[in-house]
C-alpha cells in the first residue's frame, strides 16, 4: 500500500474532500461516519450487522476498555479486532475525553491525569506513555494521544496553560509510539488533537506546534461541549483550513446529521457521535425528512416502514407499529431495530455525501439535503466538561 | 397437504414417535421445540436469527398480545405472522396459563375469568369464546382453547371441579372455533388441553371427554408447576399413551434439556419453555456438557467459544471471555449471543433426537446424552400457579 491516507478530490465550491484511508483492516472511504463502540461493541448491533450496513470503521474507547476488560486482557485476546470479531477498521479515543467527562476526582499534572473510576471508584493514573501502549494493547488502526479537552466556556489563562499541556502530551504521546511497536503484524497510525477552546490564536498556535510533530492525521477536539453550533463551525471550518491537504481530518464527537453536512464542507474526513445509537435506544430514528419518535403513540397502527424509501433491513421487514409496539412493552428488539436503521441511515447519508464531491456537486447535495431534512432544535449530543480540579 | 399430523416412524424401545404437523406457514418436523416469543418476539431475536438456527415454530401468547397491542391491531397488520415479520408456524396459548400465573383479583365463573391486567390494573374478561376471537384475530397456525391451570398441591374436590369447567370450557371453544373462519387466507387448527392436576383417574377422565370433541392436537396442561419432576414424567407418560396415534400431543411448558430427552421417550412430540432464553439472559448457557454459568468470573480470560463443537453464530464467531466482558459491562450482545446459542442448542437437540428416532435407536441416544450431559438440580422453570379466589 501507498500512503496512509489518499486524496481522491476536492469539491469545487466548498471545502469538501474524498479520500480514503488504507489500513490493513481495509480501506475507509472519506468523509465517514465511525459509530461508536464503547465497550468492545457497538451497542445492541453484531459485526455482520455492521458489515450489512456498510460501517467501515468504529470508534472504541481506551478509557472504558483499559478499566474492563483492561488492555492485557485485550492483548493475551489478538487485540480488539480479534475479541469482538471485527475485521475492519478501528479507531481507539485515548481516553481523555472521557476522563474529563465521565470521572470524578481527577487530578491533572504535567505528569498525567489521576482519576477514580467511574466503576468502581478505584484510582488510575493516565499518562501520554501509558495511554499510548494501552493502545498498543488494544491494536486499533488508529489511536489518539492523551489531551486534556477543556470545558466550554473557559477563560483564555485555563485554555493557554492547557494548550501548552496538550502539546507537551503530544510530543510525549508520539515518542512513545515511536519507541514502541505495534503487537499484531499489522500497522497502527497516530493522530494529535487540536485544542484551544473558542481562542482561534490558540487553535491557531496549538495547530502549528501540532504540526511539527508529523502525526499521521490531526483531530480537532473540545468541541462540542456545550458552545453554540456557530462557533463549532467557524473553528472547525478554520482549523481545517489550516491542516496539511495531505492528511485525514476529523473532527470529534460530532454530530447530528446536518452537522455531518456542514463540517464535511469545511473539509473534515472523520468525525464518531453516539446520536445515532444512543436516539435510536431513546426510541428517535432518522429519515431523509428529519427526525422521528418512533415511540410515539401517533405510530401505533402505522403499518409503514420508518423510511418507505429505505433499503435497510428494518425498513424491508418490520413496520412503525411494530417497532412502537416493541418499545412500548420494552423488548430488546426495539434497541436493535431502531439502532440499525439508524446507522444505515448515517452511513447512506456519508456515502450520498461523498458521491456527490466526486461528481463536483457537493453544494448541490447540501443544498438538496436542507429542502428536505427538517432540522429541529432538540437536546444536544455535547456533554458539558467538567472543570478541572 | 394430506392431514394435519403426519406421523413417519415410532421408535421401537421406547414411545418416541417422529412426524410432521403440515402448516400453511411450513412443516414442523416433531418431536420440536418452540421457543416462546410472548410479545410478538422472541426475545433479543431477529426472526432471520431463528431461521439461522432451524426454528420451525415459535410460541405467541393471547394474553399478552390481547393486552398489547391489542388483537384488533394485529389483525389490522394482517395477523401476528406479518405484523412480526415471521414467516414460519406459530402457536399461541389461550391466555388460560397467564391469567393463572401472572394476574391479580382473577375470578372464575362458568361464563369464564376475569382478571386484572398486570399491566395497569386495567379489568378484563377471558371466556372460551372470545379466546377464541383473538386467536382468529392473531391468526397463529394453531390455537389453544382457554383452560383453567390448577396449582398445585391441589386438592381433588379442587380438581374435581377444575376438570369440569375445563371441559364445558373446551366445548364452547370447539364451538366457536367450528362456527368462524379463519381470517388471512390459510387454515388454523384448535388443540384441547388436558388437565386434572396429579390425579390419573381425573386425568383420563378429563382425556375421554375431551377426545369426544375431536380436536386437532392434544395438550397436557397443568404440570411443571411446582410438583416433583417424577410425577411430571409419570403424569405426561400414562396420559400421552392414552390420545390417539395419529394426533400431536403437546406438553406445555416443558422444559430442560434433560426434561425434553424424558418426555420424547413418553411420546410427546411438541413442548415450549422460557428456559433456553430466559437463562441465556441471565448469563446461562447450554452445551452437550451440560449447564455454564458464562457470565462467572473463571470465563474472564477463556478464548475458547461456548461449546468448541457448536456451529452457532456465537460459537463461529465469540469466545467465552467476550460474551463474559460483555455481561459485565452490561451490554445488549451479551444477551443476544447467549440467547442464540441457547436456541441453536435446543434446536439441535430435539433435531438430533428426531434422527435418532428415525434410525430407530432413541434408548441410545438417550442414554449417549446422559453419559455427556451433567444434570444439575437448580432452579425450576415451573411457576406456582395462584389459587383460586
Amino acid at each position: 500500500m501507498g500512503s496512509f491516507f489518499e486524496r481522491i478530490t476536492e469539491d469545487p465550491e466548498t471545502g469538501a474532500r474524498a479520500g480514503i484511508l488504507h489500513t490493513n483492516h481495509g480501506d475507509v472511504e472519506t468523509p465517514i461516519f465511525m459509530p461508536v463502540g464503547t465497550q468492545g461493541t457497538v451497542k445492541t448491533q453484531s459485526p455482520q450487522e455492521l458489515l450489512d450496513n456498510r460501517v467501515q470503521i468504529i470508534l472504541g474507547n481506551a478509557y472504558h476498555l483499559y478499566l474492563r476488560p483492561g488492555g492485557e486482557l485485550i492483548r493475551n485476546a489478538g487485540g480488539l479486532h480479534k475479541f469482538m470479531s471485527w475485521e475492519q477498521a478501528i479507531l481507539t479515543d485515548s481516553g481523555g475525553y472521557q476522563v474529563f467527562s465521565m470521572s470524578d476526582l481527577r487530578r491533572l499534572s504535567s505528569e498525567g491525569v489521576r482519576f477514580q473510576s467511574h466503576v468502581d471508584g478505584s484510582q488510575h493514573l493516565f499518562t501520554p506513555e501509558n495511554v499510548t501502549d494501552i493502545q498498543r494493547d488494544l491494536g486499533p488502526d488508529i489511536m489518539m494521544v492523551l489531551d486534556e479537552c477543556t470545558p466550554y466556556p473557559c477563560s483564555f489563562e485555563y485554555a493557554q496553560k492547557s494548550h501548552e499541556l496538550t502539546i507537551e502530551w503530544a510530543k510525549r504521546s508520539k515518542d512513545r509510539f515511536g519507541n514502541t511497536k505495534a503487537l499484531f503484524g499489522y500497522k497502527q497510525f497516530q493522530f494529535g488533537i487540536n485544542q484551544g477552546s473558542t481562542y482561534l490564536d490558540l487553535r491557531f498556535k496549538n495547530l502549528e506546534e501540532l504540526l511539527k510533530l508529523e502525526f499521521d492525521g490531526y483531530a480537532i477536539g473540545g468541541l462540542a461541549v456545550g458552545e453554540p453550533k456557530s462557533e463549532l463551525y467557524k473553528i472547525a471550518g478554520l482549523v481545517a483550513s489550516q491542516m496539511p491537504k495531505d492528511k485525514p481530518r476529523y473532527l470529534m464527537g460530532v454530530g447530528k446529521p446536518e452537522d455531518l453536512v456542514e463540517v464535511i464542507a469545511l473539509g473534515i474526513d472523520m468525525f464518531d457521535c453516539v446520536m445515532p445509537t444512543r436516539n435510536a435506544r431513546n426510541g428517535t430514528v432518522f429519515t431523509w425528512g428529519g427526525r422521528m419518535v418512533i415511540k410515539n403513540a401517533s405510530y401505533k397502527s402505522d403499518f409503514r416502514p420508518i423510511d418507505p424509501n429505505c433499503t435497510c433491513t428494518t425498513c424491508r421487514n418490520f413496520s412503525r407499529a411494530y417497532i412502537r409496539h416493541l418499545f412500548s412493552v420494552g423488548e430488546v428488539l426495539a434497541l436493535r431495530l431502531a439502532t440499525a436503521h439508524n446507522i444505515h441511515f448515517y452511513m447512506e447519508l456519508v456515502q450520498k455525501a461523498r458521491q456527490a464531491i466526486l461528481e463536483k456537486h457537493y453544494k448541490a447535495f447540501k443544498e438538496a439535503f436542507y429542502s428536505d431534512y427538517k432540522v429541529i432544535e432538540t437536546e444536544s449530543y455535547s456533554k458539558p466538561i467538567k472543570r478541572r480540579k
